[in-house]
């Protein structure tokens, strides 16, 4: 179901319901744009993931939030699915709500607009939302403009009055006109009236002569009326009167305040059930629903986790669970249509699965995809896929798999991180992967040398993996780890290049970083002309690759090398989430 | 007329014939966003005014550009007009297109919309665009692939062998198909085969067996169909038709990027045709018009100001010309639509006007305001209805008013200046102004001073206007000019704060500049409680000041301080051309 501003708040008691009623929930965002810079290094540490992702993460817009809710239903041993698809956009509506600058990418613009994405929809009926930041900031601006409405009325005291600005010619019949009106509508029943529309410089004057020649008598207020800011004149009342009005317009500004909370409403619903939260390559929508909906992603990566952790209990990442055991044999592809396709189908199978209501729910065959609702829906199939499957290796009933999570508990809480080497991901509730990486070292050589230099530096070691960080610097993985050591001492004194040890680096790294700051402008790449991602020297035969590699735990996707230049760009213009 | 990208090929030579027989042309554009820091101070120098507007311009894009063709028929004494609105998008759609990085401003986004701007139109059939850079770099890259693939068929060279990949136990049966359609494939008449869908992965394990098994029979290359890359097999042919097939491509290629120039085409047309060109508001339209389609606008004004004339040689500022004589006088606003109310009455009087072709024009009862198209062409109104009331000043009939552009000289190629005090404006085609600010200093002083301190300091001289840069200086202007001299001599030597000359500041600006480029973030600005934009020393009668304010030529929109917070930030979200 699709839920914008006009039928947000008729809905939110129904979603709350369904979330609160589900075993567990599946998310999906879309976004303007995924990164400014691709500057993920294979050999990056999940900290390192995260300060890169958070700076993709700052400045583009989640423009859609999927959500759906699976309630196990253990007489009938089916699930209730309820769909819903968020527009999210915010508007500048007032001066609580920043008038924000935000990144689009014309690949992600495209790419959406191609799956029917509907901007219209978006800028004009997009939900608002607001992090507990800027809610704090806006309660404070209401709570104050009200503390100050309320002394000026007890102190009695006029704002200063302001310089007076002598009446250009051209103003002069309208001011005549304006004063008239002023005197009639003084002697009439009327509370207020307005005036005729005119630009800012005339509403200053108008304001002058307010205090000049109806002091006492009449307040002045600019108000917007459609695309016109227009003033009303009001007569002026008792103090009584004047606190009353001003607590009238505090609790409708709180109200404001409450409407413009908006799309955030849902996720503090999520978290306050403790719901199992379920995400396709969900590294990236979590950044995001934790930034933009809830707290600021701070820059700290313990502290992100940390606090990550205190909001969401328990989240599961169906890419991750996909890409390790015992899925990693059985499923070739964790794209996400293709992971349904498999998990649909022997030896995989999905539990019956029912729309609770035909409105509010998708099917398989409905051609939705990258609408983020149906996006979460089919990640929640694939979740149930699965999960019934590690229930069927148990030799349990259904029943009894969907009874408690036990068989989940090696993936939860694991944010599966595209593009790194050695299956490592984001634990948010423990200590990450620390996989030896003592056979990779880090490498500065002068601009001009080429892979071929590499190669033939090493080349005495075997096989290397190369992955470049800039023009004169790469990290080198040996295929053959017993030559680490070797290789070290043999090439940690040559000329015109230095090497260091993945730790040492990590040393170094952690030393630069407590003496500054450094903001993440990457070095210029490498063209992908002279550095294919992965190339293995030539003088070595097979075998040893094939030994090699099968002692690697990396994912088929990072040795991809495309004949095409623009194949591995295109592939990234892609939905991430169908990666 | 509205220009997508499904109509612009056909449109294209009448659209080129409307600007040719024209004797002006009329534009507007609407954009993704107007600023991304709102730092022009009243005494920048149009120098200081054209690089912070540079910044601004940079990140945002034109998403619609307006152009309105006038011809005059003198036999009728009427003008025939024709109005385009062009949807402005570039996808990224190969290697040569970047993959931008643009920025939205949520105000502006949120003004189009509310104007029934058709975002969904934008970015599905949005007409693409190269600036000449942007050209010359795509047409270097076909060329130069065009020249390899010669070489490469020449030399009868194959491409680097690629290291061999073991075929991983789930890859066999995929592999072993695959393997079977390309022997039946070569004993056929085909001459291409497309193969099974597959990952990434799976098509890098084929481009291996062509190489081990298929050597010299068949090439494989990737195409993409629909979302999908997708593999096909080609049987080898001879030199000839690998150069002939070579050459195709190549054509085909160049095509592609004719195609691309897009938009571009119609500015190089209006270049050729040497028309005079209007714009209302001119300035940030024709920074974008320049910068996007025809040449990055350069760090240096100065080359600036040169390669814009070079391109453009006569161009007028609706904005300008009204706000000067002898329109001063007779027009109380210069916000466009109001402005057209003004010379469609009298004293003034349009024109009679016909639209070319029903489909192709406006009339003024259309309630298109904001659309590109409609706000260039009654841009084109306004000035018709100025330029022939300096006809009848001069007593001439019409038909020799738009006779020759003499009457025009005053306002040619002057762009109007949001903000600036006296008059200023930048002189494509000349000097700028170069007004007398002996009575403007610069001063620092602590952070902890507010608007009172300097108003103290100064007040021995009389009334000052008070412009702030940042937390801790701002140009402070006498509105007593004589005093200049005497207040520098008593104030130079100050304590707790540091007092310059406006010209002393223009000479360590420069300096400064000189010795590094400085980015252009701005510092803190003052909080709006604490300073508005205008403001006069209270213990000075108002005659003196009612003296100096007819003295100063500050547009009446500077001088506006409204009592609402929020309502200078509201003027400023609406449309620029609209002010």
């Amino acid at each position: 179901m699709e839920i914008t501003c006009s039928n947000f708040k008729e809905n939110l008691p129904e979603i709350q319901k369904a979330i609160e009623n589900s075993l567990f929930v599946s998310i999906d965002c879309e976004f303007s744009g995924l990164n400014i810079v691709r500057n993920i290094n294979a050999f990056d540490t999940p900290k390192e993931y995260y300060k890169k992702m958070r700076t993709n993460c700052k400045d583009f817009l989640v423009m859609q939030y999927g959500l759906s809710t699976f309630r196990y239903n253990q007489e009938e041993n089916n699930f209730i699915q309820s769909s819903y698809n968020f527009y999210i956009f915010r508007r500048p509506i007032n001066r609580n709500i920043p008038d924000n600058r935000f990144l689009c990418q014309s690949s992600s613009i495209d790419f959406l607009i191609s799956h029917s994405f509907d901007f219209n929809k978006l800028f004009k009926e997009g939900l608002p939302y607001l992090n507990q930041i800027e809610t704090d900031k806006y309660k404070d601006n209401v709570d104050q403009a009200y503390q100050k409405a309320l002394e000026i009325i007890e102190s009695n005291a006029n704002e200063v009055e302001p310089d007076i600005i002598p009446i250009p010619e051209n103003a002069q019949q309208f001011m005549e006109d304006v004063k008239q009106q002023i005197e009639v509508f003084l002697k009439t029943e009327e509370t207020e009236m307005q005036l005729p529309k005119c630009n800012a410089f005339f509403r200053r004057l108008v304001y002058q002569i307010k205090e000049s020649e109806y002091f006492g008598k009449i307040s002045v207020e600019t108000r917007q009326i459609e695309k016109d800011r227009v003033l009303f004149v009001t007569k002026l009342k008792s103090p009584e009167e004047e606190k009353q009005l001003a607590k009238k317009k505090y609790e409708e500004q709180k109200q404001e305040l409450d409407d413009f909370i908006g799309f955030t409403k849902v996720l503090k619903i999520i978290i306050e059930s403790g719901k199992l939260v379920i995400g396709h390559n969900l590294c990236l929508d979590f950044f995001h629903t934790v930034d933009k909906f809830l707290m600021p992603l701070p820059e700290s990566y313990e502290e992100f986790k940390q606090m990550s952790h205190s909001l969401f209990s328990r989240v599961l990442d169906t890419k991750y669970m996909s890409s390790n055991e015992p899925f990693k044999e059985l499923i070739s592809s964790t794209v996400l249509g293709q992971l349904l396709e498999i998990v649909s189908k022997k030896p995989f199978g999905l539990p019956e699965i029912v729309i609770e209501e035909p409105s509010k729910g998708y099917t398989t065959d409905c051609s939705k995809e990258h609408e983020a609702g149906y996006d979460a829906f089919i990640t929640g199939l694939c979740f149930l896929g699965m999960w019934k499957h590690l229930g069927l290796l148990d030799n349990r009933s259904d029943c009894k798999t969907f009874q408690n999570m036990d068989l989940l508990e090696p993936y939860m809480n694991r944010l599966f991180l595209m593009t790194l080497t050695d299956s490592q991901y984001i634990h948010l509730s423990g200590e990450d992967l620390q996989p030896s990486r003592d056979h990779v070292f880090h490498l500065t050589f002068p601009k001009e040398w080429k892979l071929s230099n590499v190669q033939q530096l090493f080349s005495p070691f075997g096989n290397i993996y190369v992955s470049w960080i800039d023009e004169t610097s790469a990290y080198i993985a040996l295929y053959k780890k017993d030559q680490a050591k070797m290789a070290y001492t043999t090439l940690r004194n040559g000329d015109g290049y230095s090497l260091k040890t993945f730790a040492a680096r990590q040393v170094q790294l952690s030393v630069e970083n407590g003496l500054r700051i450094t903001s993440p402008t990457p070095s210029k790449k490498r063209k992908s002309s002279d550095s294919p991602a992965h190339v293995k020297s030539k003088r070595v035969d097979n075998s040893a690759i094939n030994s090699a590699l099968s002692k690697m735990t990396i994912q088929p996707e990072t040795m991809v090398v495309e004949r095409e230049d623009n194949a591995k760009s295109k592939v990234f213009q892609e939905d991430d989430n169908w990666t």
